[in-house]
Order: C-alpha cells, then structure tokens, then sequence
C-alpha cells in the first residue's frame, strides 16, 4: 500500500484513547480490565484500516478484539470505523508485531488474525513474514493451549511459504481453503483489500493453524 | 476410472514375472536383489497405467522404482509400457497399499509417489484415502529416517484433507505447489490422467510431506 505521510496522523490518535491504547506495556497480563469483562480476547496483527477487527467485533459481542497496526497514517483510518460503530469490545495499539510478547502475558490470547500481510518476497526478508518461526514462537508465548492462528492472503507465494512454516513448527492445518470466495466457508469477514481483489475474480487463499496442547 | 472387465488380465500378469513380481511378500528386505544393485527404491502407490513409473525410471536410473497396482485391469497397462521401455530398474507388484508393510522393511524405502489417488469424497470412506492417517503411519514404518510422500492431485478436497491430515502428523510440508503446471517447478513427470485434466486448463496442486528424523 502506498503511504501518504499523514503529520497529523499523531495528534489523531493521542485524540483517540478510548480506542488507541496509549500505554499497552502497562497492560500486559491485564486487558480484561479495559474490557472490563473476561470475554476471550483475539489479535489481529497487521490491522490496517480496521474494517476486518470492526466487524468482527460487531459479529462477535461475546469476545474482544485487539488490532495491532505500527503505520500510524493506516491507523488513523480505522480510528474512524470503530468510532462509527460504537463498539465497546475492540481497541487498537499501535506497536510493532515483533514486541508482542511486552504487550499481552502467556494464554491471554485466544486466537491470532493475520490477513493479507505483506508477504516480503525477497528471500532475506523472510524474518519479516508474520508467519516465520520467530513470529510463530511469539504467538505460542501469548496464545492460550490450542489456539491458532487464521490466515488468509492473495498472495500464492506467502500462503506456500506459511503452509511450509506452519508445518515445521509442528501446527495443525485446518480449514484450508484453495478458493475461499468459491468455498463453502461460512461468515467470512472481508478486509477492505480482499473486496477490492476478490472483485477482480483471483483466489484468496487461507487456513487455521493451530497449535497443539502441550 | 472406468474398469472394463478384463479376463485376460491374469494371465498376462503370470507371463510377464520380469515385470511383475509374483511373490513381493517374500521379497520383504530383499528388493536389493531384485535390481541387482544398492540404488534407493521408490515406491508409487496406485500406479495406473504406468507412465509416471516408467517416465521417472528413464530420468532417473540411478533409482529403483516399484509400482503398486491393485487393479490387474489396469496393471496391464503398465506392464506394456514398463516391456517398450526396456527399463531394468522398475518393477510392478498386483496388491493392495493397505498391505504395504507386508512386502517392505523398516527403512527399506525411500520415497513415496502418490499421484491422483482416488479422492474418496464420502466421510464415510475416509479411511480409504492414501493420505489418511494409517496409511502415513505404514508409509512411515517402511521410510528411511526423514523420507517423504510426493503428492499431486487435481482434487482440491483431495489436497486440503491431505494438508491436515500430512501436518497434524507431524509431516514437514516442501515444495507446495497450488498450480503446479504454470510453476517454477523442474522435472515434472505428467501421468495419462494429468495430460488429459491439465489440457483442460484445471490446476494441478502437489506437495512433498517430509517425516521428521527421530
């Protein structure tokens, strides 16, 4: 995505901290009290403009949701969406995926979202796909016994890299979908980058992988 | 496949022993001496009509292969192409895959090629499909440490059950290919069935699943 430099984009979310979290460090261990329930809580790392993590919360009442999103000009936009729909059970932080283990304690987190992350195709930019190992063993640190991730991406490229990442790791693939717009998959939730592909009739691919009990 | 009865088929089986081996139970630990040689075996499970077996044998002689063929209706087939070839380094055996480690030793295998397997559709046939979880635990017990199923198939369900059932195994999933003939892979040997299906511009997927040494 290209990125228009957005200087206000700080005061923007300074002005917002009912939904940007300011302090997350300080919250590790206890989100429950900014949700002020014990509702299972879920990540989306990438978040973007916040239309998946808006949405799923609407769907989902019963659980919380955390986007984690470090472009602060991308952050802004999905400010606005949660604002607009009144939702009590999302937040946003605005941090980098790698730190996740400083913001969330061990089985805090019930399941990870990562949709349509940037898939880094240069082969010395592994390390920066959310679905290489360092990532997967950040993700172990924080999720519950079980949990998993859900993935889904456009790119042929990353999702082959993910299933072979996914698989060394020892995580259980399900619900692997090929073609998910031409699958029986109920109650997707789409991302404002998965409209706009999905219309020109390419494949999203996408799958749970899920981490065995110990 | 349509099968058409084929009375003959016995018969031609009996008079073509340098092809097929009539006794594999007894070559159990023995193939060695079969090929006369100490070349890695390979193993194609629901070989067909032979043309993969015998394809792969001419590129690669520095490697035994052995077709299993339960249909003799089809193994006749085979047995023609694996004659015209004049090929020394594969063999064709009439059972049933179930029976595998009857007629291979621990560690007597090297690779195992399964291609188009029947996908078995019905849940209640499960059991049935060559990637279900007793056939990786057979295909295991006759693998050398780290040995791997190559996998293609033209069936999508096919392929997602085979990502689950391959990684809740425990297998390490290389070289996934989600369209194998507009890939970069090397070296593909095409079976009769996948010349005809994939003329047909439909997307062929494959994969390597790799046992972990212990």
């Amino acid at each position: 995505m290209r990125l228009r430099n957005k200087p206000w984009a700080q005061d923007k979310i300074d002005d917002n901290p009912q939904v940007v979290v300011a302090d997350p460090e300080n919250r590790k261990g206890k989100w429950h009290q900014i949700f002020e329930n014990d509702n299972p809580i879920c990540i989306e790392v990438g978040t973007g403009k916040g239309q998946f993590v808006t949405e799923m919360a609407k769907l989902h009442p019963n659980a919380n949701f955390i986007g984690i999103e470090r472009q602060k000009s991308i952050i802004v936009s999905a400010i606005d969406k949660i604002n607009e729909s009144g939702q009590k059970n999302v937040r946003l932080i605005n941090v980098n995926a790698m730190q996740l283990i400083n913001f969330f304690d061990k089985e805090e987190v019930h399941r990870i979202y990562l949709n349509f992350s940037d898939p880094w195709p240069k082969n010395r930019h592994e390390k920066r796909r959310l679905t290489h190992e360092s990532f997967l063993e950040a993700y172990e640190e924080v999720l519950i016994p079980g949990g998993d991730i859900h993935f889904k991406t456009d790119n042929q490229d990353l999702f082959v890299y993910s299933l072979h990442s996914f698989s060394k790791y020892g995580l259980i693939l399900n619900n692997v979908s090929l073609d998910l717009h031409r699958s029986d998959f109920k109650g997707n939730v789409m991302t404002e980058y998965e409209e706009k592909f999905s219309a020109m009739g390419n494949r999203i691919y996408r799958c749970e992988a899920m981490y065995r009990r110990k």
